[in-house]
């Protein structure tokens, strides 16, 4: 079988070449994100049933709030943050590893004064994320801490 | 749906709640490897297609050279070393992300003084790794550096 593998080199959360780009094309929610797709889209790599993604947020920035039927599987490989995660907030920081379950409410924020910079792995064919609306938000988080985190 | 979602801490290369396991029950042909087996074989995990290992390699130590139908997605997270990738060998360091094509011959090798730490991930079906024989080495790496750096 042909040789398609390849290697990415990285210098200073930069691979050479991959773009960085726009977080997402559409909608609002997120703030000072950026996206990296590493592996999986690329013809070479048509073996691969999943998806290698470097999303990076500055500081005070943050992801969408969202939830989808696929899971997520996500190492943080630079600073620090935190994460809601269904009803809770959780610190996260250098190597950590995030299983976000299926439906599962999430979103990522870099609170800690630094970049929030981590991998996430998804299927190669997985579903479209969705945006919760209020009474959602209030069925899931009631009036606790994650909610007033929560941006929309 | 059930929030199984999960976080696993990590300090100095180590998760809570995680074993530093042998990197393999049986065979020779590897050196000062343990494996670590981070998301994808946990009950709350079964909705994941893939599994996320972290794999780390002391100095002088290296893996099985070996080859296997499912590709590799491979990103160093700690330190440096090099790869063999078929019939080449590339130096490999923080942050490099590897594409491990199907039946692509591998090595990973921890050859510049410290130690090689890598996330690799893998479908969660997938057939068992094979030792090429030396009819194969000659085949694919000839005289070549990377057949004279394989370890068996």
């Amino acid at each position: 079988m042909k040789n398609n593998s390849k290697i990415l080199h990285c210098k200073d959360y930069n691979w050479v070449g991959i773009e960085k780009k726009t977080y997402k094309t559409e909608g609002t929610g997120f703030k000072g994100i950026s996206r990296f797709s590493l592996l999986g889209s690329g013809v070479r790599e048509e073996a691969l049933n999943f998806h290698t993604r470097y999303f990076e947020v500055s500081p005070a920035g943050y992801s969408s709030l969202e939830f989808h039927k696929h899971p997520h599987t996500v190492i943080v490989i630079r600073g620090s943050g935190s994460i809601i995660l269904g009803d809770e907030v959780h610190d996260i920081g250098l190597h950590d590893v995030v299983y976000i379950s299926p439906d599962t409410i999430h979103q990522f924020h870099a609170d800690k004064g630094e970049s929030l910079g981590f991998l996430c792995i998804v299927d190669r064919y997985r579903d479209k994320p969705q945006i919760p609306d209020q009474h959602m938000l209030d069925e899931v988080m009631g009036d606790r801490k994650a909610q007033r985190k929560a941006r929309l």
